[in-house]
């Protein structure tokens, strides 16, 4: 069994692909090795060895003692020193390195090797008695705190004691004498600081595995799920020293600008330091070439090593070439001699990522199908609505649910009035809740936050729906629409009381209120943005549709690259205030005969709304939803609307309030709506299909081609579909016939409530499509109420009982389990049955790799988030 | 091909195995004369020529005409007479007969065979002339009724006016002369009598065809699942005459007492009639033995015709022997001779339905089996509630849904408070809808009427645990408060108004809702009843449980048979006067330690509760559910209420309000109740374990054996339970350690949402038993709010959308998948797995049958269901 891998003289035992066995750090310096670039060398302890540290006991291998002595001969004849030699000495470095970077875990400790006796023995042959004296300080300071647990504080208070004794401002201001002093007060602190060299290698090691396992690091594990099996490596390696002079040196560069992705190497670097000094901020770091430095005074590697430079550049371009991808890499530069200390993939900006992808397909670097995995969706995301300048600091007020991406600043309001009002102005609108009446405020404002709700509230969906920002949910404001404020509290938050013009930002993309205003930036839709979107369409399989109710929403989600509609609910256009009102006649109609009256007045005003999308939709389908919402939804709650409405209507007020009552609901959620709607009032359906029949066959005399679905919703009887589509097809012919066209159209149905799934095989007997309405499907599965639950939700997640939120993620196990009943079911009877979702998962990515497995045919998501489903619908297929 | 079946002379074709040949009615009559009784002979053309009469446009097979001509003749020789013969003519009946008994379909014409030269010359050779032309004018009119289709009226009208032109009351009062002139004015009428009696034959042939598709058959049909291919046979009979004489008699009869089921001869007879002259009611039937006659002056047939009474008595004793049940028979007697016309299982009352079935076990008749095959659950649940008397003729002003049996009458109250205040007078509370705030009017009224609300809603619940009549869904009815009156209305009621103080009489049985007081009968629990049940215990799998929530239910659960209580719902105790305010104290609780305070004051309540049921339940299983309802439910809604409740809670209104508002919820069904609040608030599960298992404790000492199974509602992952069953079984070992006992509890799990169900398998790795909540698993899986699907459930099952309410009766193919996958994916986990339902469902025949099938252990009901399913079970164990 072998548990040690060395490196060193362009041979090593290991490399990239072992980054299980030799941690990341480990296998990139025994690859960096191998293709001939200078890396101190040395030996990595493998992360079996980790696992066997935890499964026996804290004991190590037999034989491992033999193995690191067998390795630290290697390495000391490789460099010509000797560890624990008082005339030519071998310091080392221990470094941990698990398979991905971990916070919480030990870093590094630096100069093993030294102690007092060997220290006084190189600073006599040396010409360099402080360097000698400041590495040894900086070994007891490390291990003392890395392996013996002294709190760092201890050490800091010395050094400072000492530089005001000395009256110096820096640490390099502190001379040979001081150092030493210091060292004995270190010692001092520490007690026990073994003076055996070895040992200190021990402690090093026994260290990096024991960091392994501290709270933090578990803690991490367990958010990022990664198994606590997985274990650390343990690089033991050669020092070389940046600081020993003004030849000397030492920096971090990416290969390229990882917050623009251009093609640029872009690093710091600091003369005569060593690594921590860069990462401790004391010293300004310098620019690393020309390009860089701008109008900054500080010179740059470029111009003060140009030799080095050069032969840093190549190096730059090797790692590009042999790992594909941008490189974030450590350097030293020792008395003139570059060596690389760390490479690994950089992380970038989500513009970077994008820039990135398609600059190295063009370089031909990596394949289209890399360049769509190296993309985030949330990259896309991101790059879609404005941000807050990552480079702000702010401290939040209060944090809600992130509903609707992107950043917005503007005036506290809390009516949608007062939104209209101000509507030339920016506000914010600050509502407990939000219903349909609101809208008008909704789309006047320039951002919502709703103290109530989840991720698929009203405010949410609405939001989503408008790309507009949106926090919702956040239950640490507390609204007075009284005193026109809300008060901000609750664990972690200040209290601050926010009234009404009051400036705030919100980020719906994290969820953070912030109080007055904050620099934004936009990463406008570049070419390349368009570009790695064209490669994932090559790539998926999966249909990518919008839900759009109107036809603005239409022609944004095309130009967003949406192939359809796959939800246009026609609900929303009764809320305009030239509709609303035929709307409530209707519903306060007492025969049918009025009803239809009232239908009739709806019936162009939807005809024009059908038409503009069929316009923007020409040749592709368009899927519309007949009335979902119960009846009290468009009607008026508020006392003083009341009287205004039976005023309006001529009829009395207890009248109206009585209608209002005998159409209240305790769940109505569970209700009066859908398809049950129609069947009551299948005048209702009836109008909505000759509005869709009509403007179809009108704009198809125009040239355009029409592909109207419509789709019946809240089914749960196959019966319930045979009654609607019996009117629809009713309609369709007499419609076509008034024309004398032939137009195409399918209908179908959501499947929306558990029934339905079960059932599919009885549905799909007449039904020519299904779209899983999974918002609803996870109300009814779960038995959460989306108004209701974010009482409990957060609490879930907090207390692990949930792991996501099922309205944002679905919900594989409960709700994906009834998907995949359903789809079974349905192409049973029917198998080139057309299947979509059109749920808010749609635009979710996990969820749509979901879809992607279980053969649903598109996904349909708000118009703002077609991209990020046309890329994650790539990286399912691709996975 | 045989299309016709001959019987007589103690030989027959078929026999009483072949209704589906030869209906009901024929395969009695070849099955009596096969066992050698008196029947008039004759053939039945058999339903398969029905069938091909209506696959080939009504046209008849081939070699139907010769066939019909065979057995004709055949008859005329077993007669001794000719058809159409004017010295000797047979004459015949004919009728129709399907599988089942069906309304709507042509009965019977007699007296074939006659016109207007048979009968001269038939009355010339008789001595009774005027018995001729009465044979003959009711022939024409039969014949011109049902054959041609002339209006009943128009013949009665001429009857009429010759009764009263020769002063007559009765038929019978009509002389030859006059009834020889009523056959010319009859004719003139019809026109078109066929004179020719093969014509006559034919013709009524083809009406009885023709009768199976009569809009009223095609409607019975649909309504009670009878299939349009069955078709119906008709059966041709050699006429014998009741009307003959002094001699001759008519009669029908049951071979027990149909309405007591006492094991006597009972019927009617009359004199010198014929069959239709017991229906029409002209003249008053007389009592047929001297046992029923009691203190009537009319004289029985018994004492009238001694020797044919014995032969009756000893047909009735071979039918009964032969058939094995009750047989209800007509019988006719000419000139001194007996014959049998027709004998069919007898319809009885529901009590007469047990003691029948129970006498004949004993009498060696039937097995037990049997028995309990014939007595039907409907049944069982009339004879546990009192009924109106059914000889009780009333006209109802409303109708609603029957939502908890029995009939109720009393004077009408508003509101809960004046149905206390009224508690020594019987009143009926009528409400829009009924609140658990309510719970003290319900236990005080007579019975429960509510405008609103399905077959499981608050008031239906409720009423059925306390076994109180209850009309519940009672649309027609429109209550208005503030007048303290109700008005009727709607389709097919009349108009009235009904004050607070009118007495009404509402039956829960039926939904009817009638003015005024009526007769009732009780059928109490019999010995018999008993023996019934008993006989179904021995067969049944099925466990059967009740829902009992107090002390009291308990022990009438046990009294009626409960095997143990499978739900006990903890939240109605927390409604009585004492506790609610305890209750409110920790709702409207700050902090835990002030809900800890309130709940201690709970504890010892809940726990004499428990003790109360263990104590009833003793060495029978007791599930108690924790928590389930929403917290708002407890707090008042009411503007006067909640001062009341600020003012007792020394609160502000102001925080009340808040605090309420904060806890309403869009959808409280789909809120924060069940497992939720236990995680929100697990002090709240903490103290019902506590009291569940110091009750058990406390009563163990006393001797008693507590099975206490502690229940978790609205699970919807797994999780959710391990998080509750954590804090129960700490709970339970603090509290077993206190009193240094043990006790066997289980914990177990509520399935009623779809995902519970899917991931049953997950959730069984730690549930020790599951319980199928019916009603909610109804709700979520067909997204149906029970107490709003009043307006759309009505509407589905008239339009045919859904065959059954599904809150009654279990929808088999959706929640009924459901419940299949939870106890395979459960049993897979867990193979001895409890599996019971407590849902409303469990007293309901056919879902209990749909429970024995899948293999649920028990079902659990209200406590006066548990006779119902203890039968239900039986039978479903049997099919």
């Amino acid at each position: 069994m072998k548990y040690i891998y060395f490196f060193g003289q362009g041979k090593a035992d290991g490399g990239k692909e072992q980054r299980d066995l030799l941690g990341g750090k480990g296998a990139d310096l025994h690859e960096m090795t191998k293709i001939g670039i200078n890396v101190p060398p040395g030996f990595t302890i493998c992360t079996e060895v980790c696992s066997y540290y935890y499964e026996n006991n804290k004991t190590y291998p037999e034989t491992l003692k033999e193995e690191v002595l067998k390795n630290l001969h290697k390495l000391e004849k490789v460099m010509g020193e000797k560890f624990g030699d008082f005339d030519n000495p071998l310091m080392l470095s221990v470094r941990s390195g698990a398979r991905v970077s971990m916070p919480g875990m030990m870093d590094t400790i630096l100069n093993i090797g030294l102690n007092d006796e060997i220290a006084d023995s190189l600073a006599e042959k040396s010409d360099n008695h402080r360097f000698v004296y400041d590495c040894y300080r900086r070994l007891i300071q490390m291990y003392g705190n890395v392996v013996l647990g002294v709190s760092h504080a201890k050490f800091e208070r010395k050094l400072e004691d000492k530089k005001q004794e000395k009256g110096v401002k820096l640490d390099t201001g502190l001379d040979e004498g001081a150092l030493r002093k210091l060292i004995q007060d270190y010692k001092a602190i520490i007690k026990d600081f073994p003076e055996s060299p070895v040992d200190q290698l021990w402690g090093a090691i026994s260290a990096v595995f024991e960091s392994w396992n501290t709270k933090r690091a578990i803690e991490y594990r367990k958010l990022n799920e990664i198994p606590d099996t997985w274990g650390t490596a343990v690089n033991v390696q050669a020092m070389v020293y940046g600081n020993m002079g003004k030849d000397s040196a030492t920096g971090v560069a990416f290969s390229r600008n990882p917050a623009t992705g251009e093609n640029v190497f872009y690093g710091e670097w600091l003369p005569n330091a060593q690594g921590e000094d860069v990462v401790a901020g004391i010293r300004t770091p310098q620019p690393i070439n020309i390009i860089q430095k701008g109008k900054s005074e500080l010179s740059s590697l470029e111009e003060e090593m140009p030799e080095i430079y050069k032969q840093l550049l190549s190096i730059r371009d090797k790692l590009e070439h042999h790992y594909r991808d941008i490189q974030d890499i450590e350097f030293t530069i020792q008395d003139k001699k570059l060596f690389m200390l760390q490479t690994r993939v950089g992380k970038r900006s989500p513009i970077a990522s994008v820039e990135v992808a398609v600059d190295m397909v063009k370089e031909g670097l990596i394949s289209k199908e890399e360049a769509v995995m190296r993309v985030s969706p949330q990259d896309i995301n991101a790059l879609l609505h404005p941000m807050i300048d990552p480079k702000t600091k702010f401290t939040s007020i209060a944090k809600g649910l992130p509903a609707s991406p992107g950043a917005a600043t503007g005036m506290v309001v809390f009516t949608p009035e007062e939104a209209v009002a101000l509507k030339h102005r920016k506000t914010i609108l600050v509502r407990l809740e939000t219903s349909p009446e609101d809208i008008a405020g909704m789309a006047a404002c320039e951002g919502l936050l709703t103290q109530r709700g989840g991720m698929t509230s009203h405010a949410a969906l609405i939001a989503r729906g408008m790309g507009k920002p949106c926090v919702v949910g956040c239950e640490s404001i507390s609204i007075n629409y009284e005193k026109e404020q809300f008060t901000t509290g609750g664990t972690g938050f200040q209290h601050v009381a926010i009234k009404k013009g009051y400036i705030i930002t919100i980020d719906g993309a994290t969820g953070n209120v912030i109080k007055g205003d904050i620099p934004k930036i936009r990463a406008s839709a570049t070419d390349k943005f368009r570009e790695i979107l064209s490669y994932a369409d090559e790539i998926r399989k999966l249909g990518v549709r919008a839900n759009a109710d109107t036809p603005d929403a239409a022609k944004i989600a095309r130009k967003l690259g949406a192939q359809g509609i796959g939800l246009c609910r026609t609900e929303h256009m009764f809320f305009g205030e030239d509709r609303i009102k035929a709307m409530r006649e209707m519903i306060l109609a007492d025969s049918e005969k009025d009803r239809r009256e009232a239908l009739f007045k709806l019936l162009p005003m939807q005809k024009e709304d059908f038409k503009g999308i069929f316009r923007a939709m020409d040749g592709l389908p368009v899927i519309i939803r007949t009335l979902d919402p119960p009846l009290h939804e468009f009607l008026p709650h508020q006392k003083e609307q009341i009287k205004e409405l039976a005023q309006e209507m001529r009829i009395s007020e207890d009248v109206l309030h009585a209608k209002i009552s005998s159409l209240s609901e305790i769940n109505p959620m569970l209700g009066h709506r859908g398809c049950r709607l129609g069947i009551s009032y299948p005048e209702i359906t009836e109008m909505q299909a000759r509005a869709i029949l009509e403007a179809a066959c009108e704009v198809q005399k125009e040239g355009i081609k029409p592909i109207p679905e419509i789709m019946i919703p809240v089914l749960a009887e196959s019966k319930e579909f045979d009654n609607q589509r019996k009117v629809v097809d009713r309609v369709a012919n007499e419609v076509m016939e008034k024309y004398n066209m032939k137009i195409e159209y399918m209908v179908g149905t959501m499947i929306e409530l558990p029934r339905a799934a079960l059932t599919a095989d009885q549905i799909a007997r007449t039904a020519d499509f299904f779209s899983y309405g999974t918002n609803d499907l996870t109300q009814t599965t779960f038995g959460f109420s989306r108004d209701d639950v974010g009482k409990i939700l957060p609490d879930y997640i907090q207390k692990g009982i949930l792991k996501h939120d099922p309205f944002r993620r679905i919900d594989e196990i409960g709700v994906g389990d009834l998907i995949k009943i359903g789809i079974e079911r349905g192409r049973k009877t029917k198998p080139a049955l057309e299947i979509g979702i059109c749920g808010e998962h749609g635009g979710e990515p996990h969820s749509i790799a979901f879809c992607h497995r279980v053969g649903i045919d598109y996904v349909s998501c708000s118009p703002y988030r077609v991209p990020v489903a046309r890329l994650a619908a790539a990286q399912a297929a691709l996975k």
